[in-house]
């Protein structure tokens, strides 16, 4: 089958750079591209019982198809496949699979699949090269790129796990048709997040082009890939995040904490509308703050909702429970310096900078206002 | 208390560079020394329950003493703990100490703990720092050094792990002082090869200085010194084995497959007399190759011997099994490229090479002979 050819963003990283491939029909293509730039190279194709059903065949037929040595490995889908458990059980289905240093594995998923995988390379024989198939939006926007991979554990999300770059991603755009409208929206929310960081121009062009985007179509490769541009070049700047990559958390520290506070139950909040909620809220908080203007915050907040995403804490069914819990939360996932909390807030759109001296009380006061209104 | 100053080799790997300190009283100095280097952090110390009894009073004193704060963590001793198990737990257990980015864990023990250790820390939020304070002399001489971290699986041995650097190495040479002659004899092997490798007048100057070695004083510091250093040279030029880092597998393959077929049970095989075994078939089968002398391969033995170490499969008590059980063993621990080994083999002592072309059935009749004799 002939596919078009794909967008290319590469990622610079020195002897670790690679590229993103973004565009339709790459699933179908993968064998021939796999064949190409990894000559010899046997594979284990990693995905979860819900992608296998929609993607395996696709991808197993390519690989079939272009005479390369592949097993697979499916795992049972959702967060709580990011255990030592199901790490342990992937490196043991790839060390059956008798893959050598040389081979590489491939995360066919989500970014649950993504940070599972790209961990499992990063330790399978002190390192295996691997190739992320993100097959959702948000993980083709986000966790797809810039190598970060981990698993949870009692203590917090993504506490154990590695910087391993992959060493190509293939986002086949087409995927997204079948995922569910709401996983599409959630995803959404990350999209925009790059241009409330940096680029206010990117946020204008959002607000023309959303309902394309949402259809499918060219917009919707380019919102991709202008995405996946800004993650390389947060990414090269600032590899293991020492400093600058901390802006791609705006919204995470509001948002994690609802997470938190719905037990990351994902029938009731999934992590794109919780950024969604956390962005509108760090923007509410900025202009609070006298740091950016009301009209700004609400210009956010109606772009958000429009798309169909929540941006206040009374979108959450069921209640996030007191601003007490919240704080606790906060407190949790950030770590706190002389008494002062680290936030992403902002200036304006396309203006977000790296606060480290926002007073608690302050948040606390500015929760207590959304939790009544 | 008052300790000679240590011997100090560095370990030049750009911005991974650290030092390796070699001396007496270095755990009960410890605290200082930390408190110099890395001012403001905090420490986990893990270790196994026989080294715990021996040392961890004194490191724990000493870290008090300084006003450090830490945790510490005591799993089993033995091969047994280079587990997901046990990697888990002490992940947990570090997570638990609130240990942040910033903090140190330390390997307090033999060549298990610092595998093990280093694997924990290179995965703990992503990656943190480590001390290593080796108590053995195979893990001051070899495992230490050089960054390579795992734990084992159903599948092999180190299969799975990370080169992750330690930010500092202490290896206290009094400790040694409390290790069972056996254990001593069996890391005694580990300096021998760096002579063997490549340094004809190390191992003249072992010979003359054997005795002294095994009683204690300057020369057994001369002797880890030496053999940190030639470690730290190969670590520099290849630290991710992707060439000459090999060589110091001399050795290795033989003395795997002697380790595989005696189960790994300590009682009758330890590594470093498996390698001691490995590394006198090396030279006998380089000499049955024309590749050295008898007389060198004799020397070498003899020197061996003369250790106390076990030169012959047949020093193995209990017997190796058949010749198919041994190349079945060898065949599994290295990779066959069209149908030829890799093996390391010698030119004389000090000449050794990696040779990637070695025929199966010449190892084959090579280990029916030493099996005979």
């Amino acid at each position: 089958m002939t596919t078009p050819a794909p967008t290319v963003v590469p990622v610079d990283l020195a002897d670790r750079s690679y590229d993103i491939l973004i565009g339709p029909g790459l699933l179908a293509a993968a064998g021939d591209e796999l064949a190409r730039r990894f000559p010899g190279s046997r594979y284990a194709v990693i995905t979860d019982e819900t992608v296998a059903e929609r993607h395996l065949d696709t991808v197993a037929a390519s690989l079939t198809e272009a005479g390369l040595g592949f097993a697979s490995i499916v795992v049972s889908p959702g967060e709580g496949s990011k255990s030592f458990e199901t790490l342990e059980s992937v490196v043991d289905g790839v060390l059956s699979a008798r893959l050598e240093r040389g081979d590489l594995l491939i995360a066919l998923g989500g970014g649950v699949i993504g940070d599972l995988v790209g961990f499992a390379a990063g330790v399978v024989r002190r390192g295996m090269r691997f190739v992320q198939m993100p097959t959702t939006l948000l993980s083709q926007v986000d966790s797809s790129v810039g190598g970060k991979t981990g698993i949870n554990t009692r203590h917090g999300k993504n506490l154990v796990g590695l910087f391993h770059q992959p060493a190509l991603v293939m986002a086949d755009t087409a995927a997204l048709d079948t995922l569910d409208p709401r996983h599409l929206r959630a995803g959404y929310a990350e999209v925009v997040k790059y241009g409330l960081i940096d680029d206010a121009e990117f946020f204008d062009w959002l607000d023309a082009n959303r309902a394309e985007i949402f259809a499918g179509g060219p917009a919707r490769i380019g919102a991709i890939a202008a995405s996946c541009r800004a993650k390389a070049e947060v990414v090269r700047i600032d590899e293991t995040e020492q400093g600058p990559r901390a802006l791609l958390n705006l919204g995470h520290t509001f948002g994690h904490a609802f997470e938190t506070a719905c037990d990351y139950d994902a029938e009731r909040l999934v992590h794109g509308e919780a950024v969604a909620i956390g962005m509108a809220l760090a923007h509410r908080f900025s202009a609070r703050l006298n740091l950016v203007s009301p009209d700004d915050a609400a210009r956010v907040a109606a772009h958000l909702s429009a798309a169909g995403l929540p941006t206040k804490i009374s979108d959450i069914p069921g209640g996030v429970g007191s601003v007490d819990d919240l704080m606790r939360a906060i407190f949790q996932d950030k770590k706190v310096k002389r008494g002062r909390l680290t936030f992403i807030l902002t200036r304006g759109v396309g203006e977000a900078f790296v606060a480290d001296d926002v007073v608690p009380e302050q948040v606390r006061d500015f929760l207590e206002e959304e939790l009544a209104g």
